[in-house]
């Protein structure tokens, strides 16, 4: 739910193509990286700086649905739909690996809003949110489709 | 690593169109979706079956982004690629919201095989991850392009 400090909800009325939202910034470390990978990717190379050396990542390096989890957390931040963050689908590329000590920051720009033929009161949004670390080096392009509800009359 | 346990390790000479790897299953909770959503997809459908009542979703669901995470681990449990499951691309969509007490299972298929033009110890291929809950209903659908190697002459 909406803090004092979040920023105004926004409803259908309130986007349109070319709209820019830049989110706060988010500090990962090794210890994460290890963690999420124990939970949900246990592969050497995103558990083991060790045995990361010898695989193709050269070193340790996060899962990619770490850094997607954490841009997650990010468009939350950063993208207030009234109704939340609601996806239908997703493409999804990492042209880098995300490493320890990455400062990551989602800038997402709305590329498409296409009305509901079947439900007026809402239209599907498409986004385009690029994750960056703090050398601006791309990590993560995330494609999206989330749906936008107009403001209740 | 793989324990004495483990399927043996998938070189790209093992792999062929069609071919479908049937993961193990993972039991979910409320209290799981909670903490990932806690973490990453801080939003109320996500986090608090009171609130999720009143939304979109009717109740409490699990974050996309868990339902992904839960994925690639059983991914890493069933489709054993030599030097590891390491993704180039990913297309996601979600026919259904995971819930609480949803017993997850991958079906993976290899889609296209494509080698590399420029690494010849190397190709690009795609396989389609379906995750069904207990009930067969598809929640998930992920269509991902993975690395697979030769096996070392």
């Amino acid at each position: 739910m909406p803090t004092p400090s979040s920023p105004p909800l926004l409803y259908l009325e309130d986007l349109a193509v070319g709209d820019t939202f830049v989110s706060p910034t988010y500090a990962l470390d090794a210890q994460q990286i290890v963690a999420f990978a124990t939970q949900f990717d246990p592969q050497p190379f995103h558990m083991d700086a060790q045995a990361a050396q010898n695989t193709f990542f050269g070193g340790l390096a996060a899962s990619g649905w770490h850094t997607m989890g954490i841009t997650m957390r990010l468009l939350v931040q950063s993208f207030p739909l009234a109704q939340g963050l609601i996806g239908a689908s997703a493409q999804l590329h990492w042209p880098q690996p995300t490493r320890p000590d990455d400062v990551l920051q989602v800038t997402s720009t709305i590329q498409t809003i296409t009305p509901s033929r079947s439900k007026p009161d809402r239209a599907i949004v498409e986004v385009e949110c690029i994750t960056r670390n703090q050398h601006g080096a791309p990590l993560q392009k995330l494609v999206c489709k989330v749906v936008a509800f107009k403001k209740p009359q």
